[in-house]
């Protein structure tokens, strides 16, 4: 095989994985709509729809796995078309966690229709799970279009998210004080919030490994981290 | 270089890498016992210490996941040695997301020292912690000696782990139904004992690695997931 043959090789091959892992992002952006859908409208065949759905997301992720391990092992690709590998392997990562954790939310769905309604902080979720979904949305168009900008501009955005969680977190707290039946509730909507908060910052991870594709660097760590949100707040 | 000469090559620059995984897992058991103990002991100044020491951790798993990518591009292994520079990407992933949980848990033994501390569920804490702990160092020898039965000990265990998450979830339920005044306070300490369950399940994760790595199989993922534990516990 020719050097020219061997790099066409391996441009089809990983042409083939970069379209698994859409297929992937697209399943994952609408678990998440579907979970938040779910949520709000106490749909609980909707939310059943987004439990059974993870199945697929995880099947990608391994088929994904499999086949870079295979394009490593064949291919022994170097600088940019290792790094590339790499990266990709990274996203499945992070897009398995965030459909774990739309599933997760699907799972309460069910619990909280057994429940009295807390006041309206079901729309609020809805939006910050919006949010979420638009950012994965950007950061997958930033890792096709090679755009280290559109993938700023995500982890930026992910501090809107982690505000929304702030005010949410707030929210419970003084709803559960004023009326303690609601504590069961809450605590369930609660981790509803923090698992959207977490797709936010794994949203963000993908952002980043585009910045590291496009650039080759690493972007700093100086965005307020995830579980910080709460601390601060109580902390404040 | 003669093959013999590219093997040894690849030997030595593995058992380098190994030696950084060990060094990590060490931080980080040191890491999960400091978070537990500070918290007992509403030790700030030791939870200050687990804070700080966590940069050590994510520069551990920065070093290895360059020194990996290098193996790759340098040696390109394949077959069993390709599946170990694999594993050794995901145990150190899996290490770092366990030492970002356990400052998570120290971050909030500040906040707590300036609230009343409640019934005794630190105590429970600490022995959840130290159980993770103690399989986090089963699962490291697992590795070491790639001992796959005692990798499927550590999965196993892990069962306990979430039955420990399952009562402290209705323990803080209780209290907070029982004294609305301890609403923050167990907030924060639900976030803990959540964060130790999810501890639980990176080392579940390390343990799944090994096993994939001695038998070329990934185990069966029937055992209960991570988040279903309080769903499960409020649905029953």
């Amino acid at each position: 095989m020719t050097e020219q043959h061997i790099a066409k090789v391996f441009d089809r091959d990983l042409e083939g994985i970069q379209a698994r892992i859409m297929k992937m992002g697209g399943l994952v952006e609408a678990a998440i709509l579907g979970a938040a859908q779910s949520l709000a409208s106490r749909d609980v065949e909707l939310a059943e729809k987004v439990r059974a759905g993870d199945a697929a997301i995880d099947d990608l992720e391994v088929l994904i796995n499999e086949e870079t391990a295979r394009l490593l092992a064949l291919r022994s690709p170097t600088a940019g078309d290792l790094r590339l590998v790499l990266t990709v392997m990274k996203i499945s990562g992070n897009l398995e966690r965030i459909g774990d954790y739309a599933k997760n939310i699907a799972k309460r769905t069910g619990v909280l229709t057994q429940l009295p309604p807390v006041n309206g902080s079901t729309a609020s979720l809805k939006r910050m799970a919006r949010e979420v979904e638009l950012m994965l949305k950007d950061a997958l168009d930033a890792y096709i279009q090679r755009d280290a900008e559109l993938a700023k501009d995500v982890i930026e955005r992910d501090r809107e998210v982690d505000q929304m969680y702030n005010a949410l977190f707030r929210e419970f707290l003084t709803f559960m004080m004023e009326d303690p039946r609601s504590i069961t509730a809450c605590m369930h909507l609660h981790f509803i919030a923090k698992n959207t908060e977490r797709m936010g910052d794994h949203v963000t991870g993908i952002a980043e490994q585009v910045i590291y594709l496009v650039t080759g660097e690493r972007p700093d760590e100086t965005r307020v981290k995830a579980d910080d949100t709460s601390v601060s707040v109580l902390e404040g």
